[in-house]
């Protein structure tokens, strides 16, 4: 009897624990449901650069980076783009911390902009805060909440998140990847990253072990670089450029000029290795590369033994086997360094035929041409040159390929994956990447800007939209240009402009003055004379029949002149000008 | 005594007659000087495209090719790039024929140009005269002097050259080297070549027998193709490509749309042999494409079985695995059909999950970014798709690498070496190239459009400049826009233009009426009111400054205005548009 009642109770008690479990589950269900991990991409996931990344849960949001990208070719004038910041402004008091994987503009450009408007805690490592700090200055912004953390910190951010820094190579020092601990569990941003198994300074490889531990006790989501997941292979070792340069220093007779990213610190560390081991001094010429190298030599990523660098007006009292020239320039911009020695329009330097000139970079996408420029103008000096495409290694990317994205798959094993950072084809690489290792296709998500990604227990799902529009910085101006002024600009450059004046009477009926006819970007007038004089009379004839004929009101009058002139324009041109009447109402009678 | 005299006559003799010999060998010798070998490049020598270089001998000038260039990034609304006529033009009298190598637009697009200001017989094999032939009715040029010739035909002009055309293998059929007699030797032109030992065409094998017969018999000069000077090893053969059409059609349950280049026919007749083989029709989009289709027919240079080719509105009939479509858009044009099926926005294709695209051609320099592009959009609409990047070779360069360049030197085997054909650096590199076959520096010469190059017995030397600018051809105009216009477009594309009118009175010294400020392509005025009333404010305190204290003329009142309203402007935006006073002087007092 006793036993049947024990019997009895444990089944009791084993009933109610089962039932107990259920509630508390469904409980813990409910609360999830309610409050879902938001993965929400702010720009970065459909083209290179802008890269920004919201993560919200309850109350809490962090956002991951803040970069810029540079404008597209139908952008003129147009300096920078950043990210669209009314999600996050709108969720002001959620918002708990500026989180920076790394310190290039593509990742902390847009800073400034986002602490003109909000203030909040900015987290970074040592050599990222240190280039932020100063872009901030050149912003004006005083005091900002900088706060420096080291690869195995961990910070908690309100009651959802605990991000952990985890060090990875990349072309900069100081990058890392983070561990974000969330209700629904680990989230594994990489940032922009590489495994370089043989970096140039010893104890800043990539922590494969963290990884692989945290992806032993359980990764919900990876978001990872996919920058090269076209590319077959391994991106080679940096320290490979470094015995590149050895090679091209040895035995050397000309003077040497390099240009590259001024951000690359260990490349900057490399060429002034090889100049110190073959007695050369370095000349530096760029503000970037002036700055980067005063930073990072302060704050301890680069180290150059006194006496190494001179002011370029020393160069003169070398001879060409003595010097080194570091220089910016290495994607052909028009105002760079490299640039005016290519067209010999550099004040201080003249390259000739005892000049070896290395492009340590490669083209970023859209530079191609630029690039090809400045080669061809080098080699019209005489200039020996060298490149990616020549044979020494003399670049290296600081992404990963398909067989190192591979590896951090299997380092971190998560149940889901959302591909970051890269154009579409990009990130539809990556994915097919992520289905080769055996994931499912239902558990990847290719992300869009501003589509809101929801992480389950279960799966993604996407949960609605945000603002994420490319706003446009023109000058001091921060969204003052769009679509239709970019418009207008790409039609003033395709064809000009027309200005046709004239003061009019509509008491009279009369033409009092003009028409004046003013181009610009249309044809050479001067050379035009027949041109411009039947634009005239074609004008003065439009704008005495509109007026006799119809008495319209000035905005009636101005349309049709514009709209028949036009025609008569593009019959005469083919071309097809913007056609702006400027008429004065004679206001006297 | 007799033997004495006879002895001392054979002296004389002999005396008398190496007298002769050196008077025969000087007088030569100063003909040779009087008329030595022009080789004159007008373009095509620093760039691609614009190809035409001139050669001539006493009274006797002849032309080969005569293409376009495509526009630059600093270039805004110009259609096309012709080379500069004028030495041509000024020496009409001398002028015997144009010859043309093959039917590209960079070798032949400004022929219609050419005929429209000087009437010349123009050479060329049957393809590349059927393309000009429809070339040239589009400009409306009627009766062209068109003279067909085949591989091994020689043509006499005047009293200097003869010319033979010789088989050589490129991206489009009845590609020709030309092989010239002069009175200094022999000159061989290579045009765009590669050598191709599996053509699709049997009988289309560049014809190495000639060159090395011609090598063997002494050729004095070789100008040769540099395209791919820069590429190591050999250019793939187009059977290549086949083979990988086939590899795709095989067991494909897809619609597969094929964009390529409309002048390369054997890569169409690929592909048309590859859907007749896998049982599918074919539909051809694209204007060009449906032009070159049906003249490369017509002239018997593709064999189209009945049946096959389908209007793109019959596709619908037909299942996706019973159809291929062959496209343009292949650079990534903006008004091609691909950009458009691209986007979503062509009015009779859509694309989805069911097409693969197959891009079968490589970037020019400079559309790497359109591309990338088109990829980009085509991957979001789910397509799938294969590029140069991807794994099967679905295009081959038309240009010869390296080792065929050897090759070609080889055969050939010049006495004097000039590069033709691409941009400073593929010279650079085919001079290289040059000297590793054992020729010497100074038997080489890099050319520069419009610099003459007088070849002689003993070498090759400088010999003073011609005209040779890029003309711009925008809409109808030749020629009407240049340095200025462009800048002002560039200028207008940057930063806008602002308009402000008002009417003066300078007996009064007052403003009768305005200012008003009309802008285009600066910001948006709608937005940006404050500014706008900034600026009307400023501009009515200077002009009213202006005109109570100087008293100014027009001239000085507008520049005034211009000058400070642009710095305000800037102080204000920190951008700088163009500033348009127009002002109207008040005439009725």
């Amino acid at each position: 009897m006793a036993k049947k009642k024990e019997k009895e109770t444990v089944k009791k008690e084993k009933k109610t624990a089962v039932k107990a479990k259920k509630i508390k589950e469904e409980k813990k269900e409910k609360t999830e449901k309610g409050a879902k991990l938001k993965v929400i991409p702010i720009g970065g996931v459909d083209g290179i650069g802008m890269n920004m990344t919201l993560l919200e849960h309850g109350d809490d949001i962090i956002a991951i980076d803040c970069g810029v990208a540079f404008p597209e070719d139908d952008m003129p004038g147009v300096d920078l783009v950043i990210p669209d910041f009314t999600y996050l402004l709108r969720n002001e008091e959620k918002l708990r911390g500026l989180i920076l994987t790394h310190g290039h503009e593509d990742h902390i450009g847009a800073v400034p902009y986002l602490l003109k408007q909000v203030k909040i805690p900015v987290y970074g490592t040592r050599l990222t805060l240190g280039i932020l700090r100063l872009k901030l200055a050149e912003h004006g912004i005083k005091n900002p909440d900088l706060r420096e953390v080291f690869p195995g910190d961990t910070e908690g951010f309100g009651k959802a998140f605990d991000v952990e820094f985890i060090k990875v190579n990349h072309s900069i020092p100081d990058a890392v990847a983070l561990c974000i601990t969330t209700p629904i569990g680990r989230v594994i941003h990489t940032g922009d990253f590489k495994i370089d198994l043989t970096p140039t300074e010893g104890d800043s490889r990539i922590d494969l072990y963290r990884l692989a531990t945290l992806g032993h006790k359980g990764v919900k989501l990876l978001m990872a670089d996919s920058t090269n997941a076209e590319r077959e292979g391994y991106t080679p070792s940096e320290s490979i450029v470094g015995m590149s340069f050895d090679k091209l220093f040895y035995g050397c007779e000309k003077r040497i000029v390099i240009a590259t990213f001024s951000s690359n610190v260990h490349r900057i560390q490399q060429v002034i290795n090889a100049a110190v081991k073959y007695g050369r001094k370095v000349a530096v010429t760029g503000r970037s590369m002036l700055n980067v190298l005063k930073a990072a030599t302060e704050l301890g990523y680069m180290s150059v033994p006194e006496g190494t660098i001179i002011d370029p007006a020393e160069m003169r009292l070398y001879k060409d086997s003595q010097l080194t020239l570091l220089t910016t320039g290495s994607q052909g911009e028009r105002m760079s360094g490299l640039y005016r020695m290519a067209n010999g329009e550099h004040s201080q330097i003249t390259l000739g035929r005892n000049d070896m000139v290395v492009l340590s970079a490669s083209a970023i996408p859209g530079n191609e041409k630029l690039i090809g420029n400045i080669v061809n103008g080098l080699y019209k000096l005489g200039v020996e040159v060298m490149t990616v495409d020549t044979e020494e290694c003399v670049h290296v990317s600081g992404h990963a390929c398909r067989e190192e994205l591979k590896m951090m798959h299997a380092l971190t094993q998560p149940e889901f994956f959302v591909p970051l950072h890269g154009e579409y084809k990009h990130l539809c690489a990556h994915a097919s990447l992520a289905r080769e290792m055996g994931m499912k296709s239902k558990n990847i998500m290719i992300p869009e800007n501003g589509k809101i990604i929801e992480v389950g227990k279960r799966g993604l799902a996407s949960g609605g939209t945000v603002p994420a529009e490319q706003i446009l910085v023109d000058g001091y101006g921060v969204g003052d240009v769009g679509a239709t002024v970019l418009k207008d600009r790409l039609h003033l450059a395709e064809d000009g402009i027309i200005v046709v004046s004239a003061t009019v009477d509509f008491t009279i009926l009369e033409m009092t003055a003009g028409p004046e006819i003013i181009t610009r970007g249309f044809v050479y007038a001067k050379e035009n004379e027949r041109l411009m004089e039947e634009l005239v009379d074609k004008s003065a004839e439009l704008i005495r029949k509109f007026i006799y004929n119809g008495k319209p009101d000035m905005y009636t009058l101005k349309e049709r002149v514009k709209t028949s002139l036009s025609s008569f324009i593009y019959s005469k041109t083919k071309k097809k000008p913007i056609v702006l009447p400027v008429f004065t109402e004679n206001e006297l009678y």
